[in-house]
């Protein structure tokens, strides 16, 4: 008897799609974090956020749906053995990371960090000129499931949208302009706001690097919702506190959590949030239910899985 | 020869426009402030935003087209004579003063100002569950033309859209239920978020008054970008302070600047900006200038003008 371990919150309608999903398995459910050795090496199917380190390229894994949409510390070498398929929740995030981002956006636009400090001394004062987004040409890095949904909220509310892309796809009818990874310096130029949802991988460390922030208009704003290895941060402390970027709103660092004696901190133009980009759908739970017993159902029936992680690039196939 | 005051900033471009909008008129040019007592007497058209005080009920305007939305300071008794229309300025704020609004909404559905505190104590610290837009349902009261934006841009990301309008009208296709002015109170338990932008006139004064903020859902959120006098600040102030709603944006205050000993100033889960959310647009001196242009050569047509405003309501008739 196979056995599923569940590390995502269920309650009892949950606990009962899952167990009719792949009848005849045994199902082990534990808190995340709360998951033994012994749990993680008997378990064929686990669902939810384990602890990577337990898994030691388990050969009785063949399935492991995580409920992040980053996959990055499950690509490491000796993490997965190679009879694991990883699926991740990719589009279970994109609503709320992409509005995260684009309140962000709006919050630099408008100015509303500094008036935030300004209120802070009881001060009412002017503090320049807002912009709209409407006026804007936004610059979408990573045109994925967030990049997609943040890019038609965009499109929405009036911008021009460029999108990059690793791969060649047709352009949505919400994206202007798209180009590939390789041309993004052709488009940096042209961008007033500059969001990127870059996952980690091999390519994408310190993606945007001094090279690229000096590539920017002056008075670009930047946005960072994707990984924190994307940006190199001396980088963007230099560009942001030298007037080479007007500001920026990073819900992702280096290192996490941000060292309190990080300089990032006291920048007056920066925003920063401690990577809770994905925490506001009431609906992201059941999504993610949702994913977790599609998936155990097409493991159990032997039919392809959704959101199947391509180890080699780290994204979805 | 009628002579024509202009207080709107013009270049050479908009100036030749003006000026072959009303041929054989005379124009005056004064940097808004600059205007001089003779100046107001001697004008048939004023074009910008006059100081009130200095109209003196002239017998000799006939065309007050300010550059602003809201009408207030004009319908006092004493200051615009029987001959005077006066037109408004309101569809060119809408983009700007609606974006300003959905920016201060995302903040406080994602908690950006406990973060923006967070970060002054370098501080990386969850501040509780954002929450998603596109899973609120948004009353917006006074479905003018910024009401109407905010409510369509709201409306693209997924909120489910209560408008509250004072005369009826169809329902617009981005707005899900519509209701009179009359019905704000049955409407109000609903609402996840309450966007106001009511203009200034006697119905609307501290229009939100305690019993509405008890209304309220007390996890809802309230934005007002119209005027300060809407709202009742003492009630504010105690839901606000005592957990009867969750949390608050204003870009207006009952005295402006807000005094800096209120007490507002200092509450956590009140945001405040100095009256600036129809600054953003680079378009906008364009639409005013051709606003302008438009009723002025309606006026010296004798044709109907855009955005006269009714006296008896101060709303555009």
């Amino acid at each position: 008897m196979k056995t599923v371990l569940v590390l995502i919150p269920m309650d009892e309608a949950g606990r009962a799609q899952l167990e009719s999903a792949a009848p005849g398995c045994r199902f082990v459910y534990r808190k995340r974090g709360e998951e033994t050795g012994e749990d993680v090496r008997g378990a064929s199917v686990i669902l939810g956020g384990v602890d990577p380190k337990r898994i030691g390229a388990s050969e009785t894994l063949e399935l492991l749906q995580i409920s992040a949409a980053g996959t990055d510390a499950f690509l490491r070498p000796g993490v997965l053995g190679p009879r694991t398929v990883l699926c991740n929740a990719t589009g279970a995030y994109s609503k709320p990371v992409a509005e995260h981002a684009l309140a962000m956006t709006l919050m630099l636009l408008k100015n509303l960090h500094l008036y935030r400090d300004n209120q802070k001394e009881a001060r009412w004062k002017y503090r320049g000129r807002e912009r709209a987004l409407a006026e804007c040409t936004v610059a979408v890095i990573g045109l994925g499931d967030i990049g997609k949904y943040y890019a038609r909220l965009a499109k929405a509310m009036g911008a021009r949208v460029i999108g990059v892309k690793r791969r060649p796809s047709p352009c949505p009818e919400y994206v202007d302009r798209l180009v590939l990874t390789g041309q993004t310096d052709e488009i940096l130029p042209e961008a007033d706001v500059v969001f990127t949802v870059l996952p980690q991988f091999r390519e994408t460390i310190r993606f945007f690097d001094r090279e690229r922030f000096e590539k920017m208009k002056p008075d670009a704003i930047f946005i960072n919702c994707g990984r924190g290895s994307a940006v190199d941060e001396q980088a963007l402390y230099e560009a942001l506190s030298g007037g080479r970027l007007a500001a920026a709103a990073i819900d992702v660092t280096e290192t996490e959590p941000l060292p309190p004696d990080s300089p990032l901190w006291s920048l007056e133009n920066l925003v920063i949030t401690p990577h809770v980009a994905g925490t506001s759908l009431k609906s992201l739970r059941e999504s993610i239910t949702d994913l977790a017993v599609r998936n155990l159902a097409a493991w159990a029936a032997g039919e392809p899985l959704v959101n199947a992680v391509d180890m080699t690039t780290g994204y979805r196939k």
